[in-house]
């Protein structure tokens, strides 16, 4: 669908209909300009961008994954990025905020009005990721000694709720939360009960100092919409809401997979060719030192290389195969630890099981590469020592697929991130070792 | 937070602690029991799932992944199955029969009521993951022709509404979908309107063939807490709710990280080893045909690996280097596939871009893996022909990255699951031949 969309923006602003895109522009969704905006290359972005109305502006820009909002916010001048912030959600334009430089920051919250500005600042004051980051200030409340008449009643002078509002959050006079009074509850109820009588006091909430993750897994476990968000003393902060945890999930698992690639969360398919270039290189650059130490074993046994040429051949096999079996150890564990499966007490358990796991596989496909390398070279030497070295790497990788993340997680490191590199040179250098190894002392 | 309620358990367990830990088995939410379960090695959770209470296994079967819910079901005979089965919602039992041999979801299917088991033989008619096998048939429907105070009234006396009712649909006398009567307008209007004054008539609805990624997207890109699924008629089928949205999410995520290990979805992290160890030795195998292409490309080559064999040592990093640089731009593109955000207009300048991405960082990273080759082996040929071996190699990554998940989707292949392997036995085959191929040429 977005894939159509960007068909025809694109053939508009190649044949000049501007016109007709604009039209269409104010046909869509926020969402939808953005999903549009960053599926087309950095011009084509910037010449749409400028057709976009400027009060949805702040609205798409909330949208838009962090690169290419970076990207259409260097498009804008300091009086259309006021318009545009004024239009935005307290949360959004503070995740916005914190990416522009210090002084258009600045110049931005002096251009909005006090109050709002507060608001911003106090959202400004939580951490990155942080429940308090994430809410929203727009929360309805009442009290609990009033009849669920008088709360309709009010309602109805009152003649909007914020969205996703599934329950009112029932507050003290010191605003300390008290619960939450369900819409259900308050619409299939006698009006005539109090809100105390049917409001729900061991509602889950969250601090605001939980992290996004924390948050996120509240919502899974108990299928929430919504959830208060209190500081230390139970005053009610904020709300946090069900599509801001979809976004969350969403960027979450985005991060996990790029990360196995070295790419950053945000990268841009649709970046410039320089700035992707320098982004990817670091990452390359990582792996050349990881790549040139497997290099430096293998040339430890340049002298049985020189004598049995058929060693350069097989040895990628051994070193490959170790690869995978680790691989898969290695994004086992990693999920394990993000669902929070493994404790002390089952560590060695799992341990020992990929262990086997690794024993087994290592002997059924080492028997296959004997008998494939005897075909070959008929060398049974050869054939003895492949196989050798590839139950030797198979252990070693499942051995290191459960212990790298482990270890990385201790230190601090999200092992989403290198558990990969560190696991590949383990096998590079376990298999290049043992494969060259043992033919430099059996065969030489 | 899972990690401590598994290792609580597993010492209530060890040290014969029965009624303890069910004591705190009754405390827990199901999904909470869930997690617990599959923290634990096999014969725990067998011995922790009989501890579950008969009237909460429904519940909790729901909530636990596809492997570890088949051995569980195993655990348990006919009568405890059919139990749980009258507490599961339709979705969900939907999904646990279609797992069961046919006979026994025969036996559940017949000890049923007669109205339940029509409507999970009318789910289990709709194709996996779409719409119709998502929705709840659970739902509150008005007549427009009402007042709001006539709805209200009937939900006091209805007294119940399902979760995550946030609007009511609006139905005809043919009980064709005319709109949404959102649980908000419905408090804060006056309620002498009619409700066809106060619903949404163009309110999104998804049609039960739809599938659960369209539904996932509409979700996300509408911030919706649910959604009428509508047969070809407008006719109303049932509802979505954001609950199996997140799942979906979850699920899909969860997917596309194991299929990159060649694992399956539903993989059990504390299965036991046999079944593990064959579930992925498949992988391991498909692998060995690729690695062994990769060696017998370089036995081509055995007369100028003998000659010289400083090109055993150094032969790694070329492949290697393509390897990642390739996986970079494999994954971007597949993200952008999963995105929509590849159109037949955006490819040719999407591939360009990464050429040259790809060419960029050759020249750069060749550069340095040229002089660490002539500081190593003095050798200015060396140096030279693994210079230019990185750059096309780094070019047939970043052409093949953009290139093999356009070919793969247009297969009707998931890029995901194939498109690593494929990609590295290019860069495997490019590396091995271009650089020993250039060596052959120029060096011997």
């Amino acid at each position: 669908m977005t894939g159509e969309l960007v068909e025809l923006a694109l053939r508009d602003l190649a044949e000049g209909r501007i016109l007709q895109l604009c039209d269409a522009l104010t046909e869509l969704h926020p969402a939808e300009i953005a999903d549009l905006l960053e599926g087309m290359p950095p011009e084509k972005r910037r010449a749409t961008w400028d057709l976009v109305p400027e009060d949805t502006r702040g609205d798409v820009l909330a949208y838009v994954h962090d690169e290419a909002r970076a990207a259409l916010i260097d498009e804008m001048d300091q009086r259309e990025l006021v318009t545009a912030a004024e239009q935005m959600d307290d949360e959004d334009l503070a995740e916005v905020l914190e990416e522009l430089p210090a002084d258009v920051t600045e110049l931005i919250l002096a251009a909005l009005e006090e109050d709002h500005r507060q608001r911003i600042e106090a959202v400004l004051g939580y951490p990155d990721d942080s429940a308090g980051r994430l809410m929203s200030t727009d929360v309805v409340s009442v009290r609990s000694d009033v009849t669920l008449a008088v709360v309709l009643r009010w309602l109805r002078r009152h003649h909007q709720l914020p969205p996703h509002t599934d329950a009112l959050m029932v507050l003290s006079d010191e605003r300390r939360y008290q619960g939450k009074l369900a819409m259900a509850d308050l619409v299939t109820n006698d009006p005539d009960l109090l809100v105390a009588d049917v409001m729900k006091p061991q509602a889950e909430t969250v601090l605001a100092g939980a992290t996004a993750r924390e948050v996120a897994a509240l919502f899974e476990r108990r299928d929430l919409v919504s959830v208060a968000v209190l500081d230390d003393e139970d005053r009610l902060l904020g709300r946090i809401t069900i599509d801001d945890v979809v976004d969350i999930i969403r960027e979450e698992a985005d991060r996990t997979l790029l990360a196995r690639a070295g790419l950053e969360q945000e990268e841009d398919l649709f970046a410039p060719v320089l700035p992707s270039a320098k982004r990817r290189s670091v990452w390359l650059g990582i792996n050349l030192v990881t790549v040139f130490l497997a290099a430096w074993v293998i040339g430890r046994f340049e002298e049985v290389l020189d004598k049995i040429v058929a060693l350069a051949v097989l040895m990628p096999v051994v070193a490959s195969m170790g690869g995978i079996a680790g691989t898969q150890t290695l994004t086992l564990t990693i999920r394990g630890l993000a669902l929070d499966q493994i404790a002390a007490s089952n560590v060695r358990w799992l341990t020992i099981k990929e262990i086997l796991v690794g024993i087994l596989n290592g002997v059924a496909w080492a028997s296959v590469v004997a008998l494939v390398a005897y075909l070959w070279f008929h060398s049974i030497g050869i054939a003895g020592v492949i196989a050798a070295a590839m139950v030797l790497n198979l252990l070693a990788a499942s051995a290191s697929g459960v212990a790298i993340p482990l270890i990385l997680e201790r230190l601090g490191i999200d092992p989403a991130l290198s558990g990969a590199v560190i696991l590949t040179t383990v096998t590079d250098v376990v298999g290049f070792l043992s494969f060259l190894g043992l033919a430099s002392l059996f065969l030489s």
